[in-house]
């Protein structure tokens, strides 16, 4: 970490930060320049507040050198993790295809989606028993009955079943679950961050809405650091000021992750754009531009699903969509080599 | 609620929205014109989902007339919210104060803190002792520790204590708390806002990073859902492009919230800048526009805080600050006259 | 356009607004509900200032049926915009591939780029002679001399060029350039916009950083309604709060024009992301995703760029990459059929 | 300037690096750490181009100490710019009120709310003779009969006028008006800024809808390096996600710009908010964060102004509203005192 101080800083501030930093086991190299001077901090700086050595009166600017993450930094960690579910892996020479409603309603619904999108060639099922909702009198999922309805479905069709955990209170339910989501908005819940690390399901992170790479990757490093290393990214839209789509989906955080982390990235076309007829190219998009895998909502009668239907696919759209992306995929392969 | 439907739509899916409004006990009006048929939707469209019919095929546009939140709408409830803490209250006459130390770390830094900034005129100590923190490695906070620290102050001086409420596990130990926060990060974690509205303490809610106005007074309407009518709103600002700031203070949250809501609205000028600078001019001018009160972060050696601190005024610059912002609240009322 | 009115308005504001609409050629539809009454206006209303009608007092909400294009409207121009530059095309079948140095330095410089991306498969040689530079202190481009260069480098390859217009003075100019380029800082130059509709070559508009979809295509309409339809969208990247790359590519903008208008649409994945790295999978993305083509720097000497160097490719690395694009753009047709 | 090096860089580039450096008269202090390498840049980096180096594959991260710009640089003027147009001063002890309308539509119009708004304390007249308009069918501005228009006026009242230039082909029509306005739209014009910054007029520049701070003050800084010392700020609004809003008014930037130039900063709350309700709280929230002045709308009959008419006031609302600033302002010296 590279803290640069104003022109001529007050001593006893500056002795003060020195100790305050030798304390905390860091090292000081002091370079005293014409009109600045810089420290050069050596150390295990992760553990540093760049904010709070920012705000000091005495300094003008502070800059991380090293990533504030450890393990989920491919730095330390060059190969990429691949998540093994049994019947399928995540973040491997397979694409991942998460497809399925938003919310679980009913078995028949549930098992019929299933069933349809694994003939697509759908790798998981994802669907809804816990639903973050804007509004508390819009419909909340089916709770424990929802999880059980996506256990059946699982049984019928052999797809692992990916699904939002909202809150610590309900994770002994989730033990039997493939995969858990951490919704965007829960991106930043720390406690339940912590849960997930200390449990042994891979468990899927979603980007907050208005969270920076290094947030989230903060955030993975949170169940990481508790022993958790089966942990999942996917980009689902971040906020700007358009308003025309739902969110902007955020394509380059494909790349990106790949270089700053082993971690697999998985993109949600369906909700970063709140538009159905926007799924197909963006998923291809996404595809192309070198993502694990998609996360796309598949619903078997859009005019009445009980939530975010509008974004969902029907079986039949879903079918040549899933055809074109593994056909893409496959030629991407080709492409590479 | 106004639906534009596009120009000649497919009859049968038109029949099908029709008819799931009128299971969700809608009046339709439908007024057809030369190029577009618009349906007027009466009754209680609270509980629809804009974004569902939205993305229907066959509609233009929607348009809501009528406000999502009913319980902190201020057409229901034209008088100001009032919250009496014995000593002192949010949302009357007085300009609330709520001063304190980021983070708390010892029983004496505390009580000595909330001596002086009683001394200079604040009407509340604020302090955390559950820390959200973007990295798994910083301090986290003295936890059950911290709140006991704080409860030793308030017996010393008097003051209600405000702190933040990071899982609803942790409840239980808020019992005795006389404002409850709940931080931007958790603005919403919707099973948390759940949990504080079936209690009794007054709850403060932080605006989300990214939070409109109306997704922040959904989430009043989550805790006054559950009966819990104390509510308290925070504007700690929005993150934009602008990085020089930690975030964009949006003091037009002011007016707007005092127009759409009959809540108390506090401003943080504290976390919103992250520089302790910037925390006077920016005060002033939320009491200027009008806000019933303030966040402000107090610490007694920055330099030494275990976090946030670089953006915390010493006792000594906040008691001038103190008496300025009285005193220009005083002014405020006799421009008004 | 669909005005809702607020409960019980004040009858002569009413009067006055009605009487100003009339006077506009606007007829009124008036629906008066329970507890609202609706305006619908039929006529011309992409005169009408949306803006206006929605800050009056008895005003509760305006929306919009129709868009204010017109001239960039799909809907009255549902053939894709072909724009044929004698050797090639935009917005056809061929993929165009936009290829040169951001900024033009030397006739050897760039007739040694124009021969080497010619060779990989470029359709277009892009190159700056005057530059938008945030600092006066910046090179400012080599001028009138740079578009002499361009020139030479366009007889000895055959490659049409495309360069940055930057104001009106500079018009006369351009008068043999193929594609005029406005700036991303200029597309709401409304004058620049007019000028260059009073002319007839083709205009290429990058977005505007903070540029809604509706925006950009006003400003097409600006050119447009001059009388120059040969109009080409730009998407170069948005800003947001994310700072790790320069700006955030929106590829949802090549659907939703795709939609919107009839107009192609091109992608500069170099500009967006001020990384050369992530070229090439934001490229391919933006190709899978179904762009009419791509821009791309591309300079001999990235570490001696005089400008925008670093987020150049080579000539060696623009050979590969330009071969994938064609192949990716092959199979997209593959599996289009 | 601060460069930090990647671990381990090709020494060929580094090489390469280090020499275009110092061609440019820059001295290089290279420091070699455990995992990094830094060089310190001493000299005039203020022409270096710091995304060019950001971007190399060596560079880990490039961090400026100085400030790309001078002559807005406080650090270089202490003294605060008053800017003298005889009859009033903008930046001194005095609030700077600037009143008109948005747009100047006719002779009685303009003179009447001239009258009206000196009589209640404004101490310039603001209106649009030339006005940028997103739409081509919109109303384009009087042009030069407006300027006549708004010189009547000045010479009723003694008011000096400000007013927008939007391209350098009008600017000889500019050479009586008191202070030239660029507009939001045009603040990275650089020609334009350029063309002003050679003539002797002062010179106003909105802040752009997404520009930084530091965008800013460059603009500035082109207008300053042409010899004109003249520069008024103008801050009216960002643009983010809140869309209840037209723009998020930043107040920030109010102290911000006094601690970074020393140039005078005006707040425009008419347009940042795009309702007449919201502009009083935030003027008043202005004044009282320490802003140099207001530029307020007023219009005689906001229901039939030609355009933003939404935004303004009534004479007869502006009156006790400036009596209100101007107590405010009074009050505000008391404090400091």
């Amino acid at each position: 970490m590279i803290v640069v101080l104003k022109h001529d800083p007050n001593r006893a501030q500056l002795d003060s930060l020195k100790a305050w930093l030798q304390e905390k086991g860091i090292t000081i190299h002091e370079s005293i320049g014409h009109s600045n001077t810089i420290l050069g901090l050596v150390g295990d700086t992760s553990k540093l507040d760049i904010d709070l050595i920012a705000a000091l009166d005495i300094v003008e600017a502070v800059k991380r050198v090293q990533e504030p993450y450890k393990n989920a930094n491919r730095k330390f960690h060059p190969e990429d993790t691949v998540i093994d579910l049994g019947c399928t892996t995540i973040g491997g020479d397979e694409l991942t295809i998460m497809a399925g409603p938003c919310s679980v309603e009913t078995e028949e619904q549930v098992v019929a989606i299933a069933k349809a999108v694994k003939a697509s060639g759908a790798t998981m099922l994802r669907g809804g028993a816990f639903k973050p909702r804007t509004s508390p009198y819009s419909f909340q999922g089916l709770g424990e009955r929802g999880l059980e309805i996506l256990k059946v479905a699982r049984q019928e069709t052999g797809l692992p079943i990916v699904t939002e955990l909202m809150d610590l209170s309900q994770l002994p339910l989730f033990k039997d679950v493939d995969v858990i989501q951490i919704g965007a908005r829960n991106m930043q819940n720390f406690d339940l961050l912590k849960a997930v690390g200390h449990q042994d399901r891979p468990v899927m992170i979603k980007r907050g809405m208005s969270a920076t790479y290094e947030e989230w990757l903060m955030s993975a490093e949170y169940v990481m650091s508790g022993g958790n290393e089966n942990v999942i990214l996917c980009e689902r839209g971040i906020r700007t000021f358009e308003s025309y789509t739902r969110n902007t989906l955020d394509l380059a955080a494909i790349p990106v992750m790949q270089r700053l982390t082993h971690l697999p990235i998985i993109i949600d076309p369906s909700h970063a754009t709140g538009k159905s007829w926007l799924v197909e190219p963006l998923a291809m998009g996404a595809v192309a531009t070198g993502c694990a895998g998609l996360q796309i909502e598949v619903h078997n009668d859009p005019a009445h699903a009980l939530c975010d239907g509008p974004q969902s696919l029907r079986p039949e759209d879903f079918d040549p969509l899933a055809k074109k992306l593994l056909a893409l995929h496959a030629a991407m392969k080709g492409l590479e080599g």
